[in-house]
Order: structure tokens, then sequence, then C-alpha cells
């Protein structure tokens, strides 16, 4: 019988990106509160369904925590990002007030990835295979764009 | 007999770039205090002698009015890049901790200018002509790669 909740033998947990993931979630974890815990442990704070969303106010400024968040998952993206490319990418996340904002990731001279991001307070996704994909479109772009105008990536 | 303080008929007061600061300045004075000050008063916190600036301690995190200056340093070189090349200059800066952080001027995918910003607390110039000149520096640089890489600017 299978069910849709990820085991150790989903071979997502095996990808790249949800190793990045993990690794930038234990970066944050100044106090080993996460050793031992599974992958789906560690990265469940990023699976929200729906009605878990709409349920967190958007009034105000997002917390440090839900902030340290959306740093993790932009950071892996650069990771990802400078793996696939072997040039340094860097991630730039700038939240105003509210919860808006401006998340970039740039390698070399190159802007690879400009986004408007909004109710921070709600970040998070369907599924892990949903945050991956948001990853692998963002990598696909970026990776694209890198090729093509490699001159202004390598400056 | 001339002196060394800037007068209502200093050249320097009638640039685009002193100009364009006392726009970015004006805009953060919510009650109007600013209402009828001259240039050169609106300017002054920009000035600091080396023995000012020592005298700031560089403990902690800077204030927000510290913070806001330097954003409307940056706002008014990006508004003068803007003006030049007719294309859309954004700017972003990420103050983290500490009065550490990065500045950054994007150009359609282009990055413009990429600094690291240190001692925040201590911001300021030898004199508004000193700004000036950081100020001119940028925008030379700034429009070059424009020329320079104007398909990945007006992208």
């Amino acid at each position: 019988m299978s069910t849709a909740v990820a085991t150790a033998a989903d071979p997502l947990l095996q990808t790249d990106f949800i190793k990045e993931m993990v690794k930038q979630m234990r970066a944050l974890d100044s106090y080993g509160t996460y050793d031992g815990w599974p992958t789906e442990r560690i990265l469940a704070p990023f699976v929200l369904t729906k009605e878990q969303r709409r349920a967190i106010p958007v009034i105000g400024d997002p917390d440090d925590v839900t902030l340290s968040r959306v740093k993790a998952f932009y950071n892996a993206v650069a990771a990802l990002i400078e793996k696939e490319c072997g040039l340094m990418a860097v991630p730039m996340i700038n939240i105003t007030h509210e919860g808006f904002g401006r998340a970039l990731i740039t390698v070399g001279k190159l802007v690879v990835m400009d986004r408007t991001v909004r109710d921070v307070h709600r970040f998070g996704f369907d599924s892990l295979s949903k945050m991956k994909d948001e990853a692998d479109k963002v990598l696909a772009v970026a990776l694209e764009i890198v090729g093509k105008y490699s001159e202004v990536a390598g400056l």
C-alpha cells in the first residue's frame, strides 16, 4: 500500500535540492535541535496547505523564523545554480515591511533571478515536491541566461 | 573674501546629483521639518569630518535615520543612472547586522553597481563635493557597462 507521505526511501529526498535545503536548515540550527531528525521533519515547516496558509495573518512584519526560511530556500537555489554553472551565485533578499520585498540572485554582473515576494508570512509550498519544482524552474531560467550572457556572468 | 562653506550661489548645489539628494531627503521628511530649509542644511548630516566619524561607535546595528541616509544616497545615484541611460535603475540595500551589508543597483538584468558596505554607522563624506565625486564615479562605471552590455540592461 502506498501513501502520500514522504519516506526515507523517497527518491525526492535524495535530490541535490532537498539535500541542500537540509544543509541550509542545519546551518540555521545553532543549538543542534535538528540532530537526528529525519529530512521530512526538518523541512516540514516549508509544507503548508492552502487552508494553513490562509489561517496565517499577513498583518505586521513577518517573524525572523519565517524570514530565515525564505532565505534558506533562495540560498539553496543559489547553491544549485552555483553547482551547475561553476560560477558564484549570490542571493540577496530584502523584505521591506509587511512581508513585501524583493529576492534576487546574481552571478557575476548578471541578475539570474529577480522576484517580488509578498505575503512572506505565508511562505510555504503544497508539498516538498512542489517546492523542488519551484526551485527547478528558477534553476532552469538562471542556467539559460547564464549560458546566453556568459560574458556578463563571468564579470 | 571666499569661504569654504557652500552658499546658495555655489554651482555644486545646482547639480543634478545634489538636487536629487534634496528630493530624496524631502521624500523621507513626512512631517515637513525641512520646509524652507536651504540645501546645505538638509544635506548637512551627510558631511562628517574624519574626527566626527571616528567618534561614532560601530557597535550594534545602525539606527534607522542613518540607514535612511544610506538609502537616500544610493537612491539618488540610481535616479541619475536612470536619467542618463533612459532605463529603469533599481537600488537594493541590505544591511545585515553590525552595519555590514551590500548595496546593489540593477538596470534590467545587469548589475551596474555592487558594493560591500561596512561601518554604516559612520556613513558620511568629507564634503558635499566629495559626496558628488563618489556618485559621479559610480555613475560613470554604471553608464559604461550599460553601454557595453546594452542587451542585458534592456532585459
